[in-house]
């Protein structure tokens, strides 16, 4: 099993949990459940695949991925009530996710030839999108949109890493591990102490 | 014309009447409730293709999809305010519209020989894409959100329903009208008497 | 470079820097400028290649439209301070960058042969679909939605304009130069004189 299939396999069971977390905030049924964790923990590896001409997309020709997504939402179904904060338990997994996710999207690119800034593109595409989907159709905010937080600079910064580590002539493995690290401890580091970008504030919108 | 092209054709047409009276809540003028109304007509069927790797999507190369979803808005344009309540008959005529999706989905993916877990995910994400779509871009809470509704469990016993009666050796096309029976009773048992799964409910979000 | 690249080129950079406005309202950090300038610009004509099979999608394989995009976020997350009225600049931008994608989708979909339905639709959906991406992720009320303004109509009026004066044996880009015309007339109209369309408005929605 290739070290891409490996990460795209984690990154859809993290995401599917957070996706099971965000349909319990809005009180949906057991298949409501599996409905949201399949979109979020599919969605940015089914963009990423749609944009480079993978065909098919990763999980259609492999059921474990849905089947994956399907156990978790359902193991969230039965258990999210014995957690003290979904929502917290919900961004620490999200934030997990998007690091695993941004290294699954810049290995594929990496494994197509795309060229450098397309294979950052990619992480970021792949890393955010799930996540986002299920914002909107949960009607949540964001977590992408929260002010003040790293989040796609999170994955920015991570894919990026990954890039550079490889530039170095380190396996790839070790270069994605790398890229999911920073991204990882950017994020997470935003979420306790706060670190931020200074966000465009001069003036209330208008 | 194939069994899968007249199901194709009958959702895009239910679905068409149903985007053009979202459009008709948002007081769009006749090209909004097009605009609409083919999104939601086309949407469901567009993202199975994508997924599926078909090639081109299935109202690219046959124009009349567009023209039927099209002229479905204007007699909608026309005649809505002649109607009792709009939001219901919007809700009817998305349940007839999941019932024939669910079926056109389910048969496309039978077609291209697809796993059985993916025929029954594509079942659901054909008949539930398009009418997410409408009400996300109409700002109406999602149909599928609604609690104590069966909406993506109606989708889902559909296909599944559809997948096992032609393991019994039924014709294909016999399958997929059990699917899509199955779907419409599900959907419109819930709407008239109530009936639902039991949602997540244990604690307000947090 | 072919009439339609650079149609693209110009689509991506106008729509980038609506989309580096729709950030600064949002108050996102300079990467969140990036990628929602990113989706924007590039979101209109990705969808355009999917639907029509064209493999990979246009700026997979060029790099630039994404630099371009980024750059232009950039100068917008540090310039956007000094404008009189961000919003109205967003939508004379959202204008100029309809006018453009209109022109950019019906060429894309004439040089595939589509059928006419198609290539208008094309039109419509490149033009539409960035600027919409961008107001249900930032949470705008979509332009597209605003009642009693011209937007897919003026699209659509642009689509239609150069379909009909290329049957008229005029050179491509002369026909596509004049449906961008006609789009921006009609938008810029609607948004100067208050042009509109009766809107559907019986009775209060129900």
């Amino acid at each position: 099993m290739s070290i891409t299939s490996t990460l795209d396999l984690a990154a859809v069971l993290i995401f599917a949990l957070s996706g099971g977390l965000a349909a319990s905030r809005a009180q949906l049924d057991i298949v409501g459940f599996v409905f949201i964790a399949c979109l979020t923990a599919v969605g940015g590896g089914t963009l990423r695949d749609l944009l480079l001409g993978r065909d098919p997309v990763f999980w259609v020709q492999q059921p474990e991925y849905i089947l994956i997504a399907t156990g978790a939402a359902i193991v969230v179904f039965f258990t999210a009530h014995l957690l003290e904060s979904r929502y917290n338990t919900l961004r620490w997994l999200d934030a997990c996710a998007l690091a695993v996710a941004v290294s699954a999207g810049t290995g594929v690119a990496l494994s197509v030839s795309a060229p450098a800034v397309i294979v950052v593109t990619m992480g970021v595409a792949t890393a955010c999108f799930g996540g986002l989907m299920r914002d909107v159709v949960c009607n949540e905010v964001p977590l992408i949109l929260k002010p003040g937080e790293l989040y796609a600079t999170a994955a920015f910064a991570g894919s990026l890493t990954a890039l550079l580590v490889l530039w170095l002539a380190v396996p790839t493995f070790i270069a994605l591990l790398a890229g999911a690290a920073v991204t990882f401890l950017l994020r997470a580091g935003s979420m306790v102490f706060g670190w931020q970008l200074p966000a465009y504030k001069s003036r209330p919108p208008r």
